[in-house]
C-alpha cells in the first residue's frame, strides 16, 4: 500500500470521503512535491494534486500517483470544481489551515462539500516509520555521532558558545548534511536555559557545556544532545550529570511497543524528582524525529500517546539549576517490535574535554 | 510611540480592545522576544506577554515594555484568566491561528470575550519600515552584493548548480550572514524554473545562468537575482534577457509614494507580453521584504497594495520559456518620500561571467 493508500484507509474510520492536505511536510511525506505552494486532495479513488505555474516542472518530475493540476498562485480558488458528484465530507488538517484560509475554502468550495476537522492523519502515518525512513534517520544520527568525535578533538575551552556553534554547523555541511535546528552550545550558567542561545562568551573550564545538534540528511532529521565537563567539577555538577544520566538510561529502558508515552516519561521524571530536583525539568521527556525534528508522538506528562514499533524518539531528561548550570542527555530511539534500538552512537559516559 | 502604541492606536480603528499576537515574527517585531512559544496581548494599556518555562530567562531579557507572565508550555491555558473587566472584543491573527488553536481558545476563554478575526495589523506596521530597519536590511543587501562580486571571481562554468549554490551560501556565513532562502542556481534550460533546485550538473557555457540569493544580517533579508552569460549567447537568450531587462528597469522607475502596486506590477506585464512573452511571465512582479523575506506589501495583479515611503519591496519580473531557459532581474528598493533608492548595488548590465 501506498502512503496515499493508508490515509485514505484512515479516512474510512472516521467517515471522511476525502482529505484535503495543505501542510507542507505532509505534503512531501504524501505525493513527493518539494516545492512551497501545493494541495491533494486524497481518497479512495482521489488523488489530485494543485500547483502552481513556478512548480508545475517540478512537480511532474517528483509527483507519485497523483493527478497533476495547474492552478492559480491562490491554489483554493481551483477547488471550486473538479470534486466527485454528491454530497462529501472533507476532512482538513485543522491544526494547520488557518481560520482565514477556512473561511475563504467555505466561500469557494460547493456547498455540497462539508469542511470537517480532520488534524493529525499523515502525521499518524509519518509517526509510523517505514524501513527506508528508518535507514535515512540512521545515517542523519550518524553524522551528528561524526559531529560530536570532531568536536571533542577540536575542544571547548576558551572558545566561545557562538563559534562553536558556528563550526560545528559548517562541518556538518561540509558532509553533505545541513542543520536541522539552531545547534545549542550552553555553557555554566547559559545551561539553566533549556533553549539557551550561543553567546560570544568564552566557554569557561571546569564547567559543563550542554551541546545539543542535529542534522539533516535525504530530507530526514536527527536530535542528539550530550552534556559535556571542560575539566574537574564541582560535587554539585558532577552530581547534576549523574542523575540526568541515571534518569536518561532508566527511561530508555522502559522505551518498548505497547508502553504509554506518559509512563516513559514518568520513569525519568519519578527519579529526577527523588533526587530532589523535580521543579528543575520543566519540558517533556521526549517527541519523535522523522522528517520534522519535532512530530508525533510526544512524551510528556499530557501525552495520551502508546508507543509502537517504527516510532522514532528522543529520550531527553534534563536538570536547569537557573544561575548554576544545567545538563541534558538525549539518544534518539527507534521503537522496535521487541524493544528498542538506541540511534545514537556517541557516549554518554562522564567526558572531559577541555 | 512604541511598535506597540502603533498597533494599539490600528486597532481603535477597527473597534478592537485588544489583539492577540500568536505568530512568531510579529511577536519579535513587537516584543523583542525571539523564542519560539510566546503570545502577547496588546491594547491601549496592555502589554502582557506569557511564555513557557524554556524561555522564561530568555524572555527577561529580551522583553521591551511588555510585562511577563510564565505559562505552561500550552500556553493558551493561561488564557483563562487575568484579562481586564468586562466585554471585551479580542482581535486575533485569523492568517495564522488555526483552526483547531481558534476552537481551543474558544473553549478557554471567558465569555465575555468575544474573538475577532484581524490578521494583518501587525504586518502593516511591519511594512512601513523604521530607519533602523532600513539600515539593517542596507546591510543584509550590502552581503548580497558582495557575494555576486565574490562569486564573479569564481567563475561558474564547468561547477555545478549545487556546488554553486552551496559555496555562495557558506561564503555568506563566513562574512557573518546566513542565507534567508535556499539559493537558487538554474542554468539552460533550468533557468525555465522560477523556483528551480540547484542540480548536480555542470553549468554548460554560452548559458544564462539565473542566481537568486538573499542574505539574513541583525534579523533583517536582502533579495537579490541576476542572470548571467556564462559566454556569448544565442539572440533568442540575448534579446530575451535585453526584454527583462527593459521590463525591470520600467517597473523600477514606476516606484513612488502612492502609486498601486498592481500599476507598477502592470508596467512591467506590458512590456513583457508586448515582446510575445506574456504567457511566460507566470509570477507577481515583487513582494515586500524585511524580517521576513516575503511580506507586505505584494507587488502583483491582485494587490490591492498602495506603495508608501517606508516599504521595502523587490522588483522582480522573468521571462520562462519551458525547455529553452529563462532570465530574471531583481533589485531591492525603498520607497522614499521622494520616490526611491535602489538597495542592490550589483550592475545589472549584461553580463559574461564564465
Amino acid at each position: 500500500m501506498s502512503r496515499a493508500d493508508r490515509v485514505a484507509a484512515r479516512l474510512a474510520e472516521r467517515e471522511l470521503d476525502l482529505l484535503l492536505v495543505t501542510d507542507t511536510v505532509n505534503l512531501r511525506y504524501l505525493t513527493g512535491f518539494t516545492g512551497t505552494n501545493g494541495m491533494a486532495i486524497v481518497g479512495a479513488q482521489e488523488r489530485r494534486f494543485l500547483t502552481d505555474f513556478r512548480y508545475v516542472e517540478r512537480a511532474k518530475a517528483e509527483l507519485d500517483g497523483f493527478e497533476l493540476q495547474r492552478a492559480p498562485q491562490e491554489l483554493r480558488t481551483a477547488l471550486a470544481e473538479g470534486w466527485p458528484p454528491g454530497s462529501l465530507r472533507l476532512g482538513f488538517e485543522d491544526q494547520h489551515v488557518s481560520v482565514r484560509l477556512h473561511a475563504d475554502l467555505r466561500r469557494t468550495l460547493p456547498d455540497r462539500i462539508e469542511l470537517i476537522p480532520a488534524g493529525g492523519l499523515v502525521e499518524a502515518e509519518r509517526a509510523v516509520k517505514e524501513p527506508r525512513e528508518i535507514a535515512a534517520i540512521r545515517g542523519a544520527a550518524a553524522v551528528a555521532d561524526e559531529i560530536y568525535e570532531w568536536l571533542a578533538e577540536q575542544g571547548l575551552t576558551g572558545r566561545t558558545e557562538r563559534e562553536v556553534a558556528l563550526a560545528l554547523e559548517q562541518e556538518m555541511r561540509a558532509r553533505g548534511a545541513a542543520p536541522c535546528f539552531p545547534s545549542i552550545v550552553a555553557a555554566a550558567e547559559n545551561g539553566a536555559l533549556p533553549h539557551a542561545l550561543p553567546r560570544d562568551v568564552p566557554i569557561p573550564p571546569h564547567t559543563l557545556v550542554t551541546l545539543d545538534l542535529g542534522a539533516r540528511l535525504d530530507g530526514y532529521c536527527s536530535d542528539c544532545t550530550r552534556t559535556w565537563a571542560t575539566g574537574e567539577l564541582a560535587d554539585e555538577l558532577a552530581q547534576l550529570y549523574d542523575t540526568v544520566l541515571a534518569a536518561q538510561e532508566a527511561a530508555l529502558a522502559a522505551v518498548r511497543p505497547g508502553r504509554e508515552a506518559r509512563e516513559v516519561d514518568a520513569v525519568a521524571r519519578d527519579l529526577i524528582a527523588a533526587a530532589g530536583h523535580g521543579e528543575h525539568f520543566g519540558h517533556g521527556l521526549g517527541h519523535g524525529v522523522g522528517m520534522d525534528v519535532h512530530e508525533a508522538p510526544r512524551l510528556a506528562r499530557t501525552s495520551s500517546a502508546r508507543l509502537e514499533a517504527g516510532n522514532v524518539v528522543t529520550v531527553e531528561p534534563g536538570i536547569y539549576v537557573p544561575g548554576r548550570g544545567g545538563a541534558r542527555i538525549e539518544d534518539l530511539v527507534v521503537v522496535t517490535e521487541s524493544g528498542h534500538e538506541v540511534l545514537s552512537g556517541t557516549s554518554k559516559a562522564h567526558r572531559v574535554v577541555a
